[in-house]
């Protein structure tokens, strides 16, 4: 008899963002006439950089020829890829990460969800709370569900410190998601300082990277002193540059990065990860490969910061907006995402939002305990939504 | 401290394609001049067919404007894609297979190296000998590490059947990789009824159904009466129309099908898979869906055949070529692979034809024990490339 993998069932039910499209759609149905605006779900509008259709489109036409078809890629990623990444998003940064430390993937989600495979089945983890809910749910899965919370609250600015923390793995994301709070080399140091001192590691998730503006913000937990021996990295191009669509994202693994056997002897972690990669993944989509690699184009970088500009713009007309109407705020700088304090139950304001001014915005509650009584909106949209949704809010709030 | 998962250290250090491709680099690196021809791992070489060209082509337009933007696609794939696949590679072939119980993904690999995360951690599974090396590693990764092997021989005509099996989940791969074999509906009906009977799972890999011309011979293991409460397909469109470059695939988990608790009570797989698919990825690409859809139709569906009766030209013409000199050879009709019985060890083979001829095969013995004394020959490769590769081996064997 084939028995079930039970971990499964104590998962929460339904993924967030799926119930969130539960209720969007019985809304829809219920009003059929109703315009509805999406502040809810991270997912860009913006259409792709002109170099990317460009690149695409060649990478199309190679597929079409015999001389330059390109079949089964490296399963880490085309080289053309990785040492663009690693020029332009670390060593101009003043970062050591050469192209072999950097595996393509085809998205952050799954890599930060696959990576719990490489540790034992009772490492301790833990995540910020509120959390993106991938962190928790592939954890959950693989039967550790014992997680220690970490309270990003109002009081210590949305970016919780170390202290009290007894990890083995911490998942760490700046910008945050949800909050949108980021956090100084300092606070991060501190973090990189504690997981050398206790032989943990830290899983920083850096999908948002590209929203940081404010001078002395890291973009990078390779910012830090000693990250190397402790510390991975995800990124993804769905926001840094509206991949959410083509799916390409890539994990930052040092060469002196470790874990340890039962014996206490360290088993480095880039081979594991290069294992688990090539025996369960095929490598990214060619196409979007080239396409990701014309990002790295002076014309391709001038084109994504524009994007990225448009978005930080919508985040902070909605961040002044809501914050003009009383409501604490936090995110919208640095992020495409605020934070609200509603003070009131947050599917509440979530159905109230949807329902009388036919906004959808995510619950706080939906990404953790300490989330209840806060809502997420998203700056991903259209100039005109935005600005209509803010005259909405005006009218029901 | 980090405790790694120790089970990674069970797996055998290397992936044998990536061994190939360490012994090739030092062959072409000791004889810079050598025209190297690859048949050995099972890359596609023919570009794409025109349907699917043009249908990326208008994809990536779709990405260039707002109106037409794609962002995050259903994980479980588009319903474009979903409709045509049950109508057309199901419903046509009088098979009944509903569009929600298809999950499309970035490829077959994927999904068979990542659905035993559903299952126990002490289930027990078998796999044919020779296998397709996923099947085992990502058992052994999860601590699975006491599997049955099911030899596959010439007594059995590389089919072996259900008796003395005791597994809980069986991995069946036909026309089979990398014999070439391919199983009648009986011999697929007696593992179904074996499977129901014992309520074990049955997981098909159907990747190279494509290339089935004898009629009679079943493509999908829904064929059989009774399969959809005890087996799951796995479809790939690498091979099937090229799409090794772009990553394609897709899995049937039919609504009835169930793993049991502890209890013995029955929990259904679809919203288990659906669930795995939800929490750790995020969808095809779009570009790529597009193109698979376009497959479907009329004119796809002429050239994807075209390109597969090409690469089954190539199998009849190697085949023959190697029987003509005494070798016993299995495959190579309804499937692009030859089995070669070489009556000597398989690596050493693979080096002297490496050596003598800069021909790239895989050996045997890579694929398991059983393997040892065959290598597997692939017809992917241009007309030109195999003549040529058949008047080498002429010369040294």
């Amino acid at each position: 008899m084939l028995h079930v993998n039970e971990n499964y069932a104590k998962v929460k039910p339904t993924y967030l963002f799926a119930e969130i499209a539960h209720r969007v759609a019985a809304h829809q149905s219920a009003r059929p006439g109703a315009k509805i605006i999406r502040l809810g779900i991270g997912d860009v509008t913006e259409p792709l950089a002109p170099s990317v259709i460009k690149a695409m489109h060649a990478a199309v036409d190679d597929e079409a020829g015999r001389e330059n078809f390109h079949g089964y890629g490296p399963e880490q990623g085309y080289a053309f890829l990785r040492e663009k990444i690693a020029k332009f998003d670390y060593n101009e940064q003043g970062i050591d990460i050469r192209p072999d430390e950097i595996l393509v993937s085809d998205g952050a989600k799954c890599d930060c969800g696959n990576i719990q495979e490489l540790f034992g089945p009772d490492v301790k983890i833990a995540v910020g709370d509120p959390v993106y809910p991938v962190y928790v749910d592939t954890n959950v899965m693989a039967g550790r569900d014992n997680i220690q919370l970490l309270p990003c609250t109002a009081a210590n600015g949305f970016v919780p410190g170390p202290d009290g923390c007894t990890a083995d793995v911490v998942y760490l994301c700046y910008p945050n998601n949800p909050t949108g709070a980021v956090a100084t080399l300092a606070q991060l140091q501190e973090w990189v300082d504690w997981a050398n001192a206790r032989k943990s590691l830290i899983l920083f998730d850096a999908a948002y990277e590209a929203f940081i503006r404010t001078p002395g913000i890291p973009r990078s937990i390779f910012a830090c002193k000693g990250a190397r021996t402790c510390a991975m990295e995800f990124r993804s191009y769905s926001k840094t540059a509206g991949f959410t669509g083509l799916r390409c994202g890539y994990t930052v693994v040092p060469e002196e990065l470790s874990a340890y056997d039962s014996k206490g002897a360290p088993v480095p972690l880039k081979p594991m990860w290069t294992r688990r990669q090539t025996t369960k993944f095929n490598g990214a989509s060619y196409i979007t490969q080239r396409g990701a690699e014309a990002i790295y184009t002076p014309e391709g970088r001038a084109e994504a910061k524009a994007t990225i500009d448009f978005y930080l713009e919508n985040a902070r007309l909605v961040r002044e907006a809501v914050a003009a109407k009383g409501y604490e705020v936090t995110g919208g700088v640095d992020s495409p995402y605020i934070w609200v304090n509603v003070k009131c139950d947050s599917w509440k304001f979530f159905d109230r939002l949807l329902g009388e001014a036919d906004i959808v915005t995510t619950p706080g509650a939906g990404f953790g305990k300490a989330g209840e009584g806060y809502i997420r909106i998203s700056a991903f949209n259209s100039r005109e939504n935005v600005l209509e949704s803010i005259s909405r809010i005006d009218k029901v709030i």
